[in-house]
């Protein structure tokens, strides 16, 4: 069985908690709705800051907001290796014992020990579809990338909520091995 | 039928042709063995170069040896957006309307006009193999990648000649996408 899904690849991007939103950008600050992402709710913030690795650093990283309980960098394995660290696969919150790294925006700088995460790839879907397509949450399917070297993602994990819309979220690492384009899409093999 | 095969990634390199040697390196000059890769009578050298590209450069990119017929340099898409070009994916050798950059060695530089590509992932064979497992030169079969987020590439080009060792070579890109570490393998879907 093959459900075609909408196929989003996630640039690398932080979520900042209010605190370090202020140490970097300022006393009171919040942050500034540039675009709405696909899931409700999720921005793409105006507000970038410097992400330093030991070796290199990306210079604008940009802030999804809203500002969430924990500062959590999602870079791909590429990304980490260039600046001179090794981040972890991890799902979204999941940052205990994940790489550090310096933040440093123009108000100030914040030392993060853990939070710098590999974003493990995930279908979102809310629970009509998830019912209609026979899917639970957590359940582990291949997506299948067709990009112009398409390739078959294994144990993605499924997560279903009111609060999502239907795509499957992958990294940069992901769509390019995929020769991905934003008009490409995928299918969830169950 | 999956058969079991060495998965190696190619790291960014350059082949060079003996004119481009000299101008980068001096006149006269020859190569350097480094060390010996699994295909035979190809080596990594101890030269490298700078690649630039219109956006950044790579400080140094490894030759790999012998000297060749063209210049190419093999990057990911990774790679390619982040020095600020597109890099078609092609099968080694076939450069032609490729993306162009500049190449800085010790004695002088190159411009290339074409020759950046992203290699096409493929799948080498002695006669004996293919024959063995029932695959033709030019065949596309699917290989799965077993890493820690495993997957499969589809469209991948078996090539079979007495000149090579059995591996699939992929590059960077598909590495990370499938969290792969050196002591991973994978199959041969046919």
């Amino acid at each position: 069985m093959a459900m075609e899904i909408l196929i989003e690849t996630s640039a690398r991007h932080l979520h900042v908690t209010k605190e370090h939103l202020e140490t970097l950008f300022g006393k009171g600050h919040e942050l500034t709705l540039k675009k709405w992402l696909s899931q409700p709710g999720q921005f793409l913030a105006e507000e970038k800051v410097q992400v330093v690795g030991p070796r290199s650093s990306f210079p604008g990283v940009s802030i999804i907001g809203p500002v969430r309980p924990a500062t959590q960098v999602e870079i791909t394995a590429t990304d980490a290796r260039s600046i001179g660290l090794t981040a972890p696969v991890r799902e979204s919150g999941d940052v205990a014992g994940s790489a550090g790294c310096e933040l440093v925006g123009p108000a100030g700088s914040v030392t993060l020990t853990e939070g710098v995460i590999v974003a493990m790839r995930h279908v979102h879907l809310i629970p009509e579809e998830a019912e209609e397509w026979g899917l639970a949450n957590g359940q582990l399917v291949s997506v299948r990338l067709n990009g112009s070297r398409p390739l078959t993602l294994h144990d993605t994990v499924v997560r279903v909520s009111e609060k999502y819309a239907k795509a499957v979220h992958i990294d940069v690492d992901e769509s390019n091995a995929a020769g991905m384009t934003p008009s490409d899409g995928g299918e969830i093999i169950a």
